[in-house]
């Protein structure tokens, strides 16, 4: 197959100390593998809102302009003044993209268990996912199952985990978890009802606070991830789950609810501060949440069992939907940065960094 | 002694569902205790700021008035309404007040555990200590050494317990700890570099976040115990931390740093809301601390191995300096309670609810 190519194309996101952003394809020598490696062909890689953070940074896509040819294309865009100190950890730095991905493995090292590989498609995560090639170990690798392709295998890590993790709708559906859902307009809330959330509250409404309390009386939930961050949503979780426990407390304490009260914060659509009330006792935390630290915390052994549980219900739980599949080349070109770059709801691409080769 | 006795007093606090608190001396039966309990007369008690959050509650001690006899004074006052909501869970309920103490065990149960304390100075923390005479079980009591008087040992649990648990200056100067100590004014750092304190920060001054942060590159330190509470003070802690890491940081990562900070409220000095600007990265936490939950997760041993520094370290690191000694009749007078209620540093009162008798 591509056993001929001796080099392949990689997607690079370089922010210059002047201010600018600089997308662009480098063509980089196809990897020899070590004993233990591979070298999988990448056939799909998501592009997911933890991968835009990297690939476009604080760089004002407003502005951006398309240079270089139809094989190499080139993007550049400027970075705000004041976005640039948040920077200072990348300038100057050519850096390839892509947290996941799959694609067929196309040659391996010499150890049993890399050769055993050969031919299979397989999940991968690691970063430089937006390239041609990509050389990993073994152990990196998540072998797909027969019947799953690679589209199908693209988004295996960074969402079912995060999902997992976090023990979102689907997942507490299918496990007979109670969950209360907290969305920002009655559409949001629509949808998640359609796809069967019972307990659905919209932060918008002028009973929020009751609804929510009441959710949560009903649920017990004491335990919540916030995707909003700034604002006064946390605190309002922290006083309505407060309020909840209080409902059943049968001893006053000056201190509040002995009942541990959390929100975990793992996005930021609110870009404001986020402001804490302090209306709800002393037994409480606020704190941030990463997919990658949880995965440490939780082991080796709990990470296999949460893999092979996303492989094996990659077509219902955890399938994912693309509206677009995109060669590196189109990955690059003005009009489909407008649509990506915007994270709407319903819009997701997948890019195929071996489209039409 | 005082086994003549058949009552003794017992302080008490009532809010009314009028919105009216009611401090008064209630005449209750000597207690009789069980097999494995003891009866100590109570000879000295702290007033410790969370004493006073049961004492007086949300009353505005501006509005106290006093009546009663000499004998049994009644102190009242108003409770402003928009408080009464935060009191809902102690309404018309007649509280004992008073969490540790220490005195000398005066009647004991019948078994051998009980009977070997007969006589002895023992330290108590438990509630309803401001009263003549207090009824626990052997496990409760914590024996004093010869040569301890009960007002030497009636601060063995609330202020040291918390002081080890957070590890605060004069224990990590002695334990060879580096400590950045935040204070609100230079007379407080001066007090502080008194002390022997090497690292004291002012956050009214101009240059509190260099400062801050010079002294978290210094010392490492990314855990951090915020009597505070309100305003910016915990987001800036964290921001400080985070460059102080990055510093150091080899990698670049959009998430920030992967070092885990950490800032505990214990206190609520300002009451505004707690305002986190989000300048710190994923990993990150801040909550509630309380005494109670972390003894309970430390755990039986670790409580003794704690308690057993306390009591060596009695007349040193943790030797409490009371500016008055008072009667149970005395604690409710107008002039005292006008100094306790206002919690300035320098003015510690302990009830000794046997003086005179």
């Amino acid at each position: 197959m591509s056993s001929d190519h001796k080099t392949g194309l990689q997607l690079r996101s370089l922010i210059k100390k002047s201010g600018e952003l600089e997308l662009s394809l480098a063509e980089v020598a196809k990897p020899e593998p070590d004993a233990d490696e591979v070298v999988v062909r990448v056939e799909a890689s998501p592009i997911n809102p933890s991968d835009l953070g990297l690939l476009v940074g604080a760089a004002d896509m407003s502005t951006a302009k398309a240079s270089g040819t139809k094989d190499s294309p080139v993007i550049t865009a400027k970075v705000p003044e004041a976005a640039m100190n948040a920077m200072a950890g990348r300038l100057d730095e050519s850096m390839p993209v892509g947290n996941e991905g799959a694609g067929v493995v196309v040659k391996t090292g010499s150890s049993d268990a890399a050769k055993a590989l050969m031919g299979k498609t397989v999940a991968m995560i690691g970063g430089a996912m937006y390239s041609q090639y990509r050389c990993l170990r073994v152990s990196e690798c998540l072998p797909l199952p027969a019947g799953i392709t690679p589209a199908e295998g693209a988004s295996c890590f960074v969402n079912p985990l995060t999902a997992l993790g976090m023990m979102l709708n689907k997942i507490c559906l299918k496990d007979g978890i109670s969950l209360v859902n907290i969305v920002r307009s009655p559409e949001q809330a629509e949808i998640l009802r359609k796809i069967g959330a019972k307990h659905v509250v919209d932060s918008t409404s002028p009973t929020f606070m009751d609804d929510l309390t009441n959710a949560l009386v009903e649920t017990g939930a004491t335990l919540a991830f916030d995707a909003i961050g700034g604002g006064k949503l946390a605190g309002q979780i922290l006083t309505c789950m407060e309020i909840a426990a209080n409902r059943s407390a049968k001893v006053y304490s000056r201190y509040g609810s002995s009942v541990h009260k959390q929100v975990y914060i793992y996005g930021a659509l609110d870009p404001r501060p986020i402001e804490l009330n302090r209306a709800f006792g002393m037994a409480w935390g606020v704190g941030g949440w990463l997919l990658t630290p949880f995965l440490q915390k939780i082991g080796p052994a709990e990470i296999a069992r949460l893999r092979q549980r996303v492989v094996s219900e990659l077509k219902t739980t955890f399938a994912s939907h693309y509206t677009q599949v995109v060669s590196l080349q189109e990955a690059l070109q003005l009009n489909h940065i407008a649509v990506y770059a915007k994270r709407a709801t319903g819009e997701k691409y997948l890019v195929n960094p071996n489209k039409g080769r």
